[in-house]
């Protein structure tokens, strides 16, 4: 816990476990995130089941915003390392969508997020560099972008803040405001038609790399987290 | 009847147990509000089955109105006791939806409501505070509103006005034009499920405050009561 | 025929009989009426089934034009009797849709009307006066209009043209320029459930003032009459 004296963090609240107990009540639960208001030090860290050493990925999750409107940028997901942003998602000031992995991006014209909830996964594979977005089952363009790249281990996975450095500069300004939920990642690379069926609900396969149903969520700051039924 | 002489009320009409014989009907039939015209003194009381003394609520509309582009503020419901707004929903004129209970209220942003019906529902709980819309069926996002707030009795609730004292003041520039049905008061709040379901027509649970198919209405002034059937 | 040679009409082509034997076929057909160009004589009269002598109606069509973007009015639908236009249908240059009996109409904020097919319905009664739009199915608002009044027999019902004097006087910004079929006419309030099972290609109940299965339809001008598989 050194680390998050030093950071000079309001709360830390250890969340374990819940959904194993979830799990056992008879209608499904799920754990869904409510960023209130602009901060820069509300923040979840989530700890995936294994290492983010990957040459490919798909990333899904349900997130519900009113900032679209707001002309600024929203940070969606991001994995530092101690020197780098491995893999940041972006909504940009311009509306576009962005993947970051060490370096520049590439962009995507989407569906602007909005108040009600917009199922949103990414897909990217090191062989040809494709990259893709899914809204709402719905795939976008694929793009090439660093063929023969690798997602490097070793770093923290935090919702809700940019970390321009580890896990601290934070901007205000680029917080996430809204909600989100359903976070899952797995290091293959998802068919249209399996991520088709995970937005309308099916829960198979869980993700690998994080598992919403199970993953232990350590939260920062000003995030309230409410078990809602499905 | 003393207090509504006192107000100059053009005329009270009162419908009770109309919905009771119109369940025996085959068909379903529900009673719909047309608010015709923009007056300051048309407006309908509902009388519900207990005290609005809650600590957290669902409240459900199906509302049409072609004032949404009018640029003007719209009262969509209003419960005042003597001294307090204590929960009044509104359109505003920036486009936005808020909650107001007692004081400064919580503002969403969702679609224009139109000229067709929209289902619209609104919830809250003490407990967190959470508020959150519902429109046609799907779930805003939740907002952090007041925690360990209640909601007090001994007030009347109207539709059509906003009272500015205890049922008086009415601005024609608020009132609402356009048609409502379907008005249903919960005190607790229903899940997301649940609310879906009341949007493509199941009609259960049935509101424990306010059930629309037997809830009394004491209209004042220009308001048609139309019998449709379902 | 005296009158159509006064009014010099270039063509007049008559038309009976013909969905019957369409209806003998094994694929339902339909006809469709082609507007291809603004003019200020080209219009098809119907022949009703029986006098418009009423006091209550629903009017449905499926309509498509490119002209709603065009900043002028159009005329959908013109019943009048030798001195009055008794039940007039408009696209407003504003937008608005109108229904005009006999003087002053009542006007809607409806969605455009566009290059696809739009399924539109008006109802009117005279008891309580309300009149409301029906688009795809959907109801907008009601509105009271003309409670009391009636439709008065004695008229011609034509498409295309706007009569400013008894089936002449036609002015060309104000034709219809597009695709008009399944027009049919009751002299009843249809249920929100029956028009939107119209809408959806239900056929029941038929028309009891126009069946466009059966109507005599009389063309005039430039009116291409297509038959089409439903």
């Amino acid at each position: 816990m050194a680390l998050w004296d030093k950071m000079g963090l309001l709360a830390t609240l250890l969340i374990f476990g819940v959904s194993l107990s979830l799990a056992s009540a008879e209608r499904p639960m799920r754990r869904s995130l409510v960023f209130p208001m602009e901060t820069d030090n509300s923040y979840v860290e989530l700890v995936p089941q294994k290492d983010l050493d990957m040459g490919a990925f798909t990333l899904c999750m349900r997130v519900a915003t009113e900032l679209a409107e707001g002309n600024r940028e929203i940070i969606l997901f991001a994995y530092r390392t101690l020197y780098h942003d491995e893999l940041n998602v972006w909504r940009e000031a311009d509306g576009r969508y962005g993947l970051f992995m060490s370096g520049d991006g590439v962009l995507f014209h989407l569906p602007e997020l909005n108040t009600f909830q917009t199922h949103l996964c990414l897909t990217w594979d090191s062989k040809l560099g494709m990259a893709a977005f899914h809204v709402d089952g719905k795939r976008s363009i694929r793009k090439v972008y660093k063929p023969g790249h690798k997602v490097q281990k070793g770093g923290k996975v935090i919702l809700g803040q940019d970390p321009d450095s580890f896990l601290k500069d934070f901007q205000s300004k680029q917080s996430f405001i809204g909600e989100i939920t359903d976070v899952n990642m797995w290091d293959y690379v998802l068919s249209d038609a399996m991520i088709e069926a995970l937005h309308v609900g099916k829960r198979m396969p869980r993700g690998n790399v994080f598992d919403w149903e199970t993953i232990e969520l350590i939260v920062n700051g000003n995030v309230k987290v409410i078990t809602e039924e499905l």
